[in-house]
């Protein structure tokens, strides 16, 4: 299997978007934070509390002084941002971005830039591509931690550790229980007088087991069902 | 096409979250929010600024007493949860309800809990499925905003609005130029004496050719490296 990426936050400027970021990487399985610059230093006592657990990621963060540095050991780099004119590099989306480092050698590594400006054009000249969230072109407002997320769980997507939880749902009933509901249930509307005109009949009957299939009841269910038919075929005592 | 899906803050507590929510929802497309019972009542003064501009999510909102007035008029209801014991509906990650939700006919809904317990049994009770995001095992901390812009990310991806920008690469340059660029190159070379000995010169000729045939450059590219090679090749003036 491929290496994780390193999520690389150059200049990020206030310590609870840092903490918020490992958040979101250690939701995905990411643990591997570079830090370029930080303004306000590192470390930063804002970022533990918004890291909500996550403060190993911190712990284990390590700070640069440039992004060339922060980059150094990584063979394929994306750059996150809106895609900006006069930039010939290809754009990959998340989905694509999380295939390629799947199917990569070598480490790869995500830049996202500063809160309030982005990744400057010369973060961007040193990455191999671009990966861009595509969004409501009407109302673009991801903020740094969205980003981190969105990014980290399209590429959970691709390790086993993050797998949707198995569905221990009870297994429909057998078609011999199933007909047994529907043959007492017939039983019980013929016997009411339901069927009629008689020539309508098999079309009714064929529309009541259609219903009565669709939901595919469990045996549980299916005696359940049974249960109540039997109560409401028996005569009332009150 | 089908409906988006309607987003359903089941008594939400923060008004800040609510803001973050509506903010997550506008930047994939979606609009329409519904609050059931939110706890400090509504509209929240707070909200607003959280929103980072998607106030009219906010304005068009539609407050609700219980979940099943907030969902009486869809068709197909997901809860957002973890797996609880003992329920046994289908469990279906973000990209399988997405899938689903397009491909409904209705109106769908997507009920998100409290902050800090999450929707009740009874809340999931009236959902036909259960959405789950699938998390890292070991930390699983997913906010509200952040399981709101998920969903929301997922449904996207169905829709036109949200593809990837177009990509304006220049295309490499043609054989031809290329050719040219590696004659200069091994022309230069071979002033230089670099194929030594004469009897290896075929494959490393072929190597540089695999070389320089990778980047794939555009034409302009081909000019900057010939203009390159050609200042290299003047003698020092200096």
């Amino acid at each position: 299997m491929s290496q994780p990426p390193v999520i690389v936050l150059v200049r990020p400027q206030l310590g609870q978007n840092i903490g918020k970021a490992a958040r979101a990487m250690l939701n995905f399985g990411l643990t591997e934070m570079r830090l370029v610059a930080p303004r306000d230093g590192w470390p930063n006592p804002e970022a533990g509390p918004a890291a909500s657990g996550a403060d190993f990621v911190l712990e284990q963060a390590q700070v640069f002084e440039t992004v060339a540095d922060a980059i150094a050991d990584c063979a394929h780099v994306y750059a996150t941002t809106v895609r900006k004119r006069g930039i010939t590099k290809p754009v990959v989306t998340p989905v694509e971005a999380a295939h390629e480092i799947h199917a990569a050698q070598g480490r790869s590594a995500i830049l996202f830039g500063p809160e309030r400006s982005g990744l400057e054009t010369d973060d961007v000249a040193v990455a191999r591509s671009i990966l861009t969230v595509p969004i409501n072109p009407e109302f673009g407002s991801l903020n740094l931690a969205q980003a981190v997320i969105l990014v980290a769980y399209e590429w959970s997507k691709g390790v086993g550790l993050s797998q949707p939880p198995a569905v221990d749902l009870d297994p429909p009933a057998s078609q011999f229980e199933l007909d047994g509901m529907i043959e007492q249930c017939d039983a019980m509307l013929e016997t009411a007088g339901y069927f009629f005109p008689a020539d309508k009949a098999p079309a009714t009957k064929r529309m009541l087991r259609t219903l009565l299939t669709k939901p595919g009841w469990s045996n549980q269910e299916v005696r359940t069902m049974r249960g109540i038919l039997t109560i409401l075929g028996k005569p009332k005592s009150r």
